[in-house]
């Protein structure tokens, strides 16, 4: 059986080396605080004014002051910089704290996008660190997406039920 | 609705503060590399070793040196070291990564006494790094507990069949 690492690459089509050289460097010391919050800022701005209402909706139950905060927190953490996030809220704990989306193959790349236009507007973010940042977003992205499916080994197909009598339908 | 990290302070006593006070030194450049590989050595000795089956069979689909390594790389990832962990599995995703496992208060608790025998057994760790490890291992061990929870929100018991035309007992 492949392991969520194995798929995240298989499907993100980036390899373990380069999602995690983040590492390499110390991301928040090179970029700062207030690039984290600017980009998670112009992220979350993208998508809650998203035309597709279903990919909108998965965020309808957060503020998007609360998105932001969350997400510029755990970056920080994550890219060398303070704790902020487990200060607050504990272990990142990405796939349980996800359990409650539907994080679809779809809903990976349509957070991609608009995470690769956030960081294209937002200032004082270098070339290479972009690069880092895609390769380590968009390998995560697809490791969501491997630990949602773990979640539905079914694909939300629902288990027969002992009581039916006729054969439902499959289209 | 509680939260993970309330319900993990709940049930393990320990509020956020202490058990992220892990934070407030670096401890992997306290205690060394060697010390955490000692660690995590003298804890799965324990643990492979535990006369009660079932929590012995909790660890019976990895060998010994796998789990030693595991997490002996997230504990010097965690606490202030090198990414380790990361560079070779990927997030450490815990509640994800648990999730095949029946991690019950039982088993938490049975978990954090061979922790705390295995930290009384460990040469070099002073006092002051001791309970902040116990802290951020008790915190922990309850949030997996509260993850494990969030799995099976209906405890088993599947809900109501559409087909069904008897009402089931419900007690």
């Amino acid at each position: 059986m492949q392991s969520l690492q194995q798929k995240a690459s298989e499907w993100s089509g980036v390899d373990q080396t380069d999602a995690f050289a983040i590492d390499e460097i110390n991301l928040f010391e090179k970029l700062g605080k207030q690039t984290f919050i600017n980009l998670s800022t112009h992220f979350y701005n993208r998508v809650y004014d998203d035309e597709q209402e279903w990919f909108r909706s998965i965020f309808a139950n957060s503020s998007k002051e609360d998105a932001i905060q969350n997400q510029y927190e755990f970056f920080i953490q994550r890219m060398g910089g303070p704790p902020l996030y487990s200060e607050r809220k504990g272990h990142p704990a990405l796939i349980g704290r996800h359990r409650p989306f539907p994080v679809t193959h779809e809903a990976a790349e349509r957070w991609l996008q608009h995470m690769q236009q956030a960081l294209d507007s937002t200032a004082d973010i270098d070339s290479d660190s972009k690069t880092k940042m895609m390769n380590f977003f968009r390998h995560t992205a697809f490791f969501l997406v491997a630990g949602n499916e773990m979640k539905n080994p079914n694909q939300g197909v629902p288990p027969p039920c002992k009581h039916a009598t006729s054969k439902t339908s499959t289209n």
